[in-house]
């Protein structure tokens, strides 16, 4: 499948020894018999003692590809967190990565809970100034860096380890594993003691946010754990599964995906950026089965000149934000089956699904992508979803919280609690107790619950825009006018109106096959699309104001950016 | 698919009402808002939630057929755990349920956790005497009885309702529902609170053993919740599976099956007994999709004259007792997959599987049949398999436990710990510390341990052979022997050998194909059988006695015993 596979030798040191034990030493404190502390990383121990010789990592796109076997990763990882240890990082103490989807970021997350530190992975696309802030607020004590992204941290005064990300023993990092693997003296796996505390903290994950501000999600590892099995699970993932990493890992910790592949025992294929060509390459001639991606990059992805029907069922893991129905139909028509799942950095990524149901064979492809829009259900592994509101909002924990009724139109609060909820905002009480208010999770995203129980987001509770003192949801509205086959992205806001006090925006982007007939005729453009809200849409809820843009402004994990769109309007 | 399900009308009692909350009242303890105590009850809530008008439970083969969706089967459930409060019961308390694999055995094992009671599903064919050995030592309150083992507990003073198994509202059990129902006064699942501890006592298991030793196994609902994943995933459950039971529901609370399928939204098929025809039945017109069974039952399922290629793929879970090599290749030449798992009653039925490799394509069908044999290694919420020898037995917990070499040839016993291992047996504390010393479960079989980490039973500890100094083992023997196509069952046995100390006797069961050739020639076949040895085994471990015998003694739950065998042979 890879041609360079066969030419690729792992370093000396990344080969395991002869008669390796592959599992952590037991707790000084005697644990029950009955009891086993749940930990991510047993996954990857137990993928490396059943199919040693599997293919766990690929990472085949750069100058110097790198493919590894569970055996050999596992060993890697093992490597590592002796090297952090010898680094002098103690049982709780926080490490940085700084990389895109490499096998470095791959390692460090597993080796993370094996050294027992705190990875905290940042975003590479955000500026010397944003990174320097979460080194500074996490308390990072060791940095690993891509080499691509060196120029983040430069000037820092926290030792920090290059990764030339070519596998190669004259790398920084392949020396750094070399040199946790002598530090190791081979005590192996045994010469770490595993957790003995299930919600220990385990990653730190900081939020990139729509809204400017920038916070420290702190998980655990029985979260982890039980988040990670629930997606698995979702998408059927098995030993014959090939993932593809199109989400970055430093995103929520990759939606627990890293230990959603070593719990199935898939393949991992890694890729430095998201390029939609090489993608399709992989997708036509790599055997993926399964990818994660934002509504933005699945757009990417549909809408490429190479994209056609691939040889295997790939499942698309869809969240991030809510997918339109157009785009669940345009995946499809290709092949590709969307799940679609909803969830934040604060809930590890994705805990609820839309569960398929029995009775969308007989309803059109329309009907069905509307329902399939939907965020659905909790995972089996995550508790309740709720949607609320809150009488009184007294900032107190005992807040009561207000279900609204199953009708599908009174608009409340998504909130949940239970395994698949973190654990805090790191070093950050008031935050903490503001989001856990009534005992609780508050989402912040507004929803409606239908009859059945499933909910659907309306909008984020600063997006709804009070149009004539009625509602209007800013995301129903974008779900509509993208259902137009002209329009390859959209994003509505609200703007102030005489009349209305607000009446909604939409900033559009065209499909670059149809940009060229309405080029120099964006006003037409803005009256076809009037006319087609209309049709779909209450008058209050049609834009009054269409400007067509060449490009939405995103936050670095490809959320579309409102709070930019609200400055433009402001000085309009 | 089933022609009575169109008639069929559960009673009134089983509609539940409008707006039903499908949630446990939180506990009055206030849990962390990252925390949920995990528990297998869960998993039905959510499927009557996310699937109510599903198919869950259908009984189709007895006079009076039942057929519940999710909706109405957990409104049964939730009338049922309101019964058992109107009966008195309180957290804690244990119920006994003697019944076969029907609708009322169902919902006790849901309805306990609901009302916190722990119950003990007990064996249908043990004798009057040894159910009140049961009744007694759980310290029942209640019981659950089926009408036809209502003799089971004649005499007895504790409180019983009797089900005719019609779901019919003058059907005693019926009545109990429906007097729960209104015990409950809609207060719904809401009124009852969910318990706060996860390691809380779940379910009550007294196994049956070959050894003659009755033992309660007490379980936890963390460990079932976990256990059942394991089993949905190893053989991929999902909404599109159909699970015949034919394992009793009572053995080990059916190896968590019960929660497996909830878990995965699957259609169960309960059958009040193991009927050979009527599984082929359900096989080839019901789209059976999984079941379980041990290794005679499956023997019976291959060789019943109806067997034949089944439209759709069927995974079979093999345990209980370690399936022949040939077992294994019957099953495949009739389109069963076989997933070959191992465990205990106080493992919670299987722990550990044999994972299929790449490899295995390229090996011969014996070759391949005989690793997949092996007991292999733990499921990914099991912890680790070890096979140990203690080199002092000190009957301590303090025993030191020494791991065998890697060598697949030296004997030891497996043990496991971690969260798919019992909590105590029942108010036996001297047997769960012998059962615990040195920190971890020792299950008494004897195994060897392969270069790869997996393991491969020999014998029962009490079952080895010692011919001539040398350990032989019955179970090896046992594989060879039914590789002769003449041979439906055997088991090998240690008879006294006044040369070599022990010599293996071997009673056989002929295939009913092939019984009439044998006819009065029993001492010719038994000689064949010898020479079949010869070309197998080494000279120690050849039988030095055949009998060939009508029926092997069996335990209620189809294992072999060798107890009885013993008794024979002791008699020669």
């Amino acid at each position: 499948m890879f041609t360079a596979l066969k030419a690729f030798k792992p370093t000396s040191e990344s080969i395991p020894p002869p008669n390796n034990a592959l599992k952590l030493k037991l707790p000084t404190s005697n644990l029950p018999v009955h009891y086993h502390p749940l930990n991510p990383l047993d996954f990857l121990l137990r993928a490396a003692l059943i199919y040693p010789n599997k293919l766990a990592i690929a990472h085949p796109d750069v100058n110097s590809p790198a493919f590894y076997t569970y055996s050999v990763w596992a060993q890697r990882v093992l490597n590592l967190a002796y090297a952090l240890l010898k680094a002098g990082l103690r049982t709780g103490d926080r490490i940085a990565v700084i990389a895109p989807n490499v096998p470095m970021m791959a390692d460090a997350l597993q080796a993370a809970p094996a050294a027992r530190v705190i990875a905290t992975a940042i975003n590479t696309r955000l500026t010397h100034q944003e990174v320097a802030y979460i080194l500074e607020h996490s308390g990072s004590k060791l940095i690993l860096v891509d080499s691509e992204y060196a120029h983040l941290i430069k000037g820092t005064n926290i030792p920090f380890v290059i990764s030339n990300d070519t596998g190669k023993s004259d790398d920084p990092y392949e020396q750094f594993l070399s040199e946790g693997r002598r530090f190791g003296a081979e005590k192996g796996w045994l010469g770490l003691e595993m957790e003995a505390d299930e919600n220990a903290p385990a990653f730190l994950c900081y939020t990139s946010g729509t809204t400017g501000r920038v916070s420290g999600v702190l998980t655990t590892l029985r979260g982890t754990y039980l988040a990670a099995i629930a997606n698995a699970y979702e998408g059927q993932m098995n030993r014959g599964s090939t993932y593809l990493w199109i989400l970055p890992m430093f995103h929520a910790a990759g939606w627990t995906f890293p230990w959603a592949n070593t719990f199935a025992f898939t393949t991992q294929i890694t890729m430095r950026s998201v390029d939609y060509p090489l993608i399709w390459k992989h997708f036509l001639n790599s055997g993926i089965t399964h990818y994660c991606g934002a509504p933005t990059v699945q757009i990417g992805i549909v809408n490429d000149p190479s994209a056609r029907c691939p040889p295997q069922v790939i499942k698309a893991y869809i969240a991030g934000a809510a997918p339109t129905a157009h785009l669940i139909g345009s995946l499809e028509k290709i092949g590709i089956t969307p799940i679609h799942v909803y969830g934040l950095t604060e809930t590890y990524g994705p805990f609820t699904r839309s569960y398929p149901q029995d009775s969308w064979s007989s309803i059109s492809l329309e009907e069905r992508t509307k329902l399939m829009a939907r965020q659905g259900h909790s995972f089996a592994t995550a508790s309740e979803t709720r949607v609320v509101y809150r009488p009184q909002d007294t900032e107190g924990l005992s807040g009561e919280l207000i279900d609204v009724p199953k009708d599908g139109k009174t608009m409340g609060e998504i909130v949940t609690r239970g395994n698949i909820v973190m654990k805090e905002y790191f070093n950050d009480q008031e935050a903490t107790k503001k989001a856990f208010r009534g005992g609780y999770f508050g989402s912040g995203d507004l929803a409606v619950m239908y009859p059945d129980g499933s909910v659907a987001i309306m909008d984020r509770s600063k997006d709804i825009i009070i149009s004539g003192g009625k509602n209007a949801s800013s995301l129903a509205i974008e779900q509509e006018l993208a259902s137009h086959p002209h329009v390859l992205e959209v994003s509505v806001i609200a703007r102030e109106h005489e009349k209305w006090g607000e009446r909604p925006m939409a900033f559009v982007t065209l499909h670059p096959q149809h940009a060229s007939k309405w080029k120099g005729r964006h006003e037409d453009f803005a009256k076809d699309l009037k006319v087609h809200a209309r049709k779909r849409l209450p008058g209050f809820a049609c834009p009054e104001w269409v400007e067509v843009v060449t490009e939405l402004p995103k936050t670095s994990t490809g959320k579309i950016l409102k709070t930019e769109l609200r400055k433009v309007v402001a000085k309009l």
